[in-house]
Parts: structure tokens; C-alpha cells; sequence
């Protein structure tokens, strides 16, 4: 597996109306765009700071799995997601060294970007995300 | 305030001895690093990720502030650091729009990066550290 750099950081908030605010006026970091995740019951608010992208997520619906984070953790870092080659090889690889997955195959995400997720039981913590943009 | 990119990502872990093979053999990143920071009582494991360093904190010490949010939430990310040109300014600048700080001045931390942390509180969840290097 190659891992190039993190492609993004999945934040829970509980509004991006409050949030967006926060990382523009006071990082000093630019929301370049906004999009619903239907399937995934969030509204994602996307920033850019050097390889790495921050996505802000809020729930759409308390049956969310980022609803049910936020209510047994508080607001924070939700999941890291690396940028892959390929998904599926990755998650091939991984899971014949004994690591437990949340998706067997990728599937869509947001921005275009085919992930899958780790289960963090495996990976001590931290919800794991491969990511990889089928546009290279 | 001018954030470059994200410096690192700190992730909280009970054992490095656990993680370190785990980062490696499981992701295929390669530790460069092991190095303790006295004063903060952690033992601390780098890799290095595109832009970011990836650093694991194990607590030496059940005093450990790593220690109490490993007991209190459970291993994963524990703060995000983001790069800027200078802290001290940084944090003046993020005080002056009424964001708390944890520290009022920069300190050494890791790898002889001037560092500071904000309060969680005023940062919507997410710890969040500025570093600086002086070096540069």
C-alpha cells in the first residue's frame, strides 16, 4: 500500500452555520464548497489547508452515525482519511494482515472520491478512511 | 494568520510498542523518531505522511494529561497542529477575536518546534496546537 498524504480530516460539529464562522474568521481558512451526503445523513462544509482538507460534518438526522458520535464524544475529530492508489487493493491488503472492515469495497463519497472506512476496533482509535480519486 | 498546512496530527495511544508496528506494518509508514518530552510526561513516535507527521503520545505517567484522555475517551486523535509562520502572533491575533488559550506564549515542544495550544473550548471540539519552526 501507498499512502501519499492525508487527504482530509472529518470534523463532527453540531452546526456548520457556527462552525464555518469559526475556521474562516478565525483560521483564516476558505469554505470552498458545501454538499449534502444524502446516504450518509451529513452536510459536509470543505477547507483546504496545503495537501489536506477539512471536512466539517453535521448531522441531518439524529439516526446519523455523526449524531450518535457527537452524542457519546462531543464535538472533534471524527475520522482520518489517507489517499490511496487504489481503494480495493488497499482494503485487500490490509484485511489479509487481519484488519477489520467497515466496507468491503469502496463506494461513493463526497467530492467524487471512491472510500472505504477501517473499523477502528483495528486500527487502535482512530476511524480510518482510504481514499482515492477516480479522475487520476 | 497564515496557516500553511497541517504539521501534525497528535493521536493518543496506550502502548507504543502496540502502535508502532501497527503504523508500520499495517499503513506501511516508517517511524523516523522515538523521543520523550519530559515535562509533558508522553513518549512520542513520528512518521511522516505527505505535508504531515503523524506523532503517537504514550503516557509515562498516569498524571499525564495523554493519560486522563485515554481513560476519559478512549485512544484516538488528540489534537491537530497546524503550521504558521509565528505563534506568538498567532495567538495574539486569535485572542484579540476572543478565542481562550491554553498557553499564552510559545513553548519547545517536539522536534524543537516553538509551539501552543488553544482551549478545545473555544475551538469547537478539536484541540488545536500552532507551531512554528524555528529554523525556518
Amino acid at each position: 500500500m501507498n499512502i501519499s498524504h492525508i487527504e482530509h480530516l472529518g470534523i463532527a460539529v453540531k452546526s456548520l452555520e457556527q462552525a464555518i464562522p469559526y475556521y474562516e474568521e478565525i483560521l483564516g481558512l476558505k469554505c470552498y464548497s458545501v454538499e449534502e451526503v444524502a446516504d450518509q445523513k451529513v452536510k459536509t462544509a470543505f477547507f483546504k489547508v496545503g495537501q489536506t482538507k477539512i471536512e466539517l460534518l453535521e448531522p441531518t438526522s439524529p439516526e446519523s452515525t455523526i449524531a450518535k458520535f457527537i452524542e457519546k464524544r462531543g464535538e472533534g475529530v471524527h475520522h482520518v482519511a489517507f489517499a490511496v492508489d487504489s481503494v480495493q487493493k488497499s482494503l485487500d491488503e490490509v484485511a489479509a494482515k487481519g484488519v477489520q472492515l467497515i466496507d468491503k469495497a469502496p463506494r461513493g463519497g463526497a467530492e467524487g472520491l471512491n472510500i472505504a472506512f477501517l473499523h477502528p476496533k483495528s486500527t487502535i482509535g482512530v476511524l480510518t478512511e482510504f481514499c482515492e480519486n477516480p479522475q487520476q
